[in-house]
């Protein structure tokens, strides 16, 4: 097995701390990486705390990898060391339902077997630890090519927030002609704008907060709607073809189903605790439609990474150290980030 | 004008009694109809009752109407003394708009213009009144053929019970080697299951009541699942293309999404007056669907018409006097009827 070194919780009201644990060995089809950079989703807080009642510890989370190739098994094909590479949400699946037969392994039917922590390896038989660690070790299928064009710690987040806003973009079919709606300026909300405006189509941000119509803007979005100011919202009546809503906090969607055309899909991507009150007679009344969406599968993901390689879309992120994750957890809290933080692993080094 | 006669109510609280109104005269483009059945829908109860804080007074409810043509206006081609027709809902619509170019007037971008009663007769300048009565004028465009081998009586309520379940069935892809569930076997119910069986889908139920179950199969479902039987419903986990939610009372629709495949959509034809708790986590998990659907455009209500003709399908009816009106309505609130009420309108002239 693989010592290796990161930062991780211990118990669900400790802070992370530095730890070592055990990684199974490069097996053949096995990729090790030297991790540069990580990104800090919500959900690595969720986890560390154990808000999903799952966690087994020590914890160690992250899930937004970008690294470079250190050492490869004999039976690897697709890279070599020194290749920049990432890895996401997933390291395996059970590769053999019909979801991950047809490349959609985030659905795959025997639930997310492979995460990237927070799973089990099955080869040493200990819970999975995430990205927040020194290096990694994953199957190939799940490791993705980072254009070396990109910023690589502004390439990080696109693993996770990246590919969340992009599958649903692609999958109810943004692009030119089509109007779009991004709710929230986050670290989801901000990579949607980027993606829904890079692929031609009309974006705009939804926020309560004015603050943000300037940012909105300069990422993208041609529209900025305050979405408390009734006659802004009535202006777009029956217009955006897709609003894909990345606020996990529960919140009123009633307002916005009415700004959606006939047959158009509001998506939710963030993961609100509880039911979500939907109001039917905006559904009845357009054939409107209400889904969820979760990240994407590997080859759409790396799809996600090209796209954005060639548009040159990367996400806006405050670099820290992995000394100061339990501050940017308590800023993140507060939406206090603008709008991924992105741990620099090279300061894990420093103890 | 013409002076019709019919039922209706005079206020919110008083029952429906005899009273005669007025019609425009038969346009150039106008059929007169000779009503000989009406059905009688839930939504006539809400209508009569001002339970939509709409109503004007008189109010003649009713749009399941069959009968025969009486006359036709000079420019009218597709319709001729005697033949067999129907009028559903719409007697109207905008004819501009997108969606009425495209058949869908259910979904008018200027709401639904002309209904059959409780819109406006611009001609007479007068609300327009529904199917409890003698005759009604139409025009030729809003007007439906029936099958001369279908009950008269029989396929009056396929004019919105029938097209409110046949819309939705085949714009979701209802057919040979899909899975379609029905919640509710009522008046919507009952034709969604014939319906769904015609077109050649897995058809299941879903009920409260193990009353129905027996019922369900000789309708044409296959299955009848007891949906508040956890081992029942868990074996059909993942296994349904479409569900389609009939029920109008609030009610917990979660343990329904997770018999939904990936993809797979649960439409709501019933309305509920309150907003309805939906469960994200099931939607994100499979990236499924929560819309709505009302009715069908005029093309689509003679498809259905058609369809309903070959099949050889109608409703389940239990024939009334309109003197039986008010009675109806009671056991329509107990749900006491198999499995939709219709006014032989004959018995009119017995005052």
């Amino acid at each position: 097995m693989l010592i290796c070194t990161g930062y991780g919780a211990t118990s669900p009201s400790s802070p992370l701390a530095p730890l070592t644990f055990n990684r199974r060995d490069v097996g053949t089809s096995d990729i090790e990486i030297e991790i540069m950079f990580c990104g800090v989703c919500h959900s690595d807080l969720h986890f560390a705390r154990d808000e999903w009642h799952f966690t087994q510890y020590p914890a160690v989370p992250g899930h937004e990898i970008v690294g470079r190739v250190k050492s490869v098994g004999e039976g690897v094909s697709r890279y070599k060391a020194g290749d920049l590479v990432g890895v996401g949400c997933m390291v395996n699946s059970c590769r053999t339902c019909t979801s991950c037969q047809e490349g959609l392994e985030q659905y795959c039917a025997e639930g997310l077997t492979g995460q990237t922590y927070g799973g089990t390896d099955n080869a040493i038989n200990e819970p999975s630890k995430g990205g927040y660690s020194d290096r990694i070790v994953v199957d190939e299928n799940f490791v993705l090519r980072i254009p070396e064009n990109l910023d690589p710690a502004a390439a990080a987040p696109l693993l996770c927030a990246g590919i969340t806003l992009y599958s649903p973009l692609r999958h109810w079919g943004a692009g030119p002609g089509k109007k779009v709606g991004i709710i929230g300026l986050g670290g989801l909300g901000h990579m949607g704008v980027k993606l829904a405006h890079a692929m031609g189509a009309e974006t705009a941000l939804f926020t309560t907060s004015a603050s943000k119509v300037e940012d909105a803007k300069k990422l993208g979005a041609s529209l900025a709607i305050l979405s408390k100011d009734e006659a802004q919202m009535a202006e777009h009546a029956e217009s955006f073809d897709l609003i894909i809503d990345t606020v996990s906090a529960s919140h009123d969607l009633s307002p916005y189903f009415n700004l959606l055309k006939r047959d158009a899909t509001m998506v939710q991507v963030g993961a609100p605790e509880h039911p979500l009150p939907i109001p039917v007679f905006p559904l009845l009344m357009r054939r409107r439609n209400f889904a969820g969406s979760i990240i994407g599968g590997i080859k759409e993901t790396q799809e996600m990474l090209d796209f954005c390689g060639k548009h040159n879309i990367a996400a806006e992120i405050e670099m820290i150290s992995i000394q100061k994750i339990n501050e940017a957890y308590e800023r993140m809290l507060k939406s206090d980030v603008k709008y991924r933080f992105c741990i620099d692993m090279a300061t894990l080094k420093a103890g």
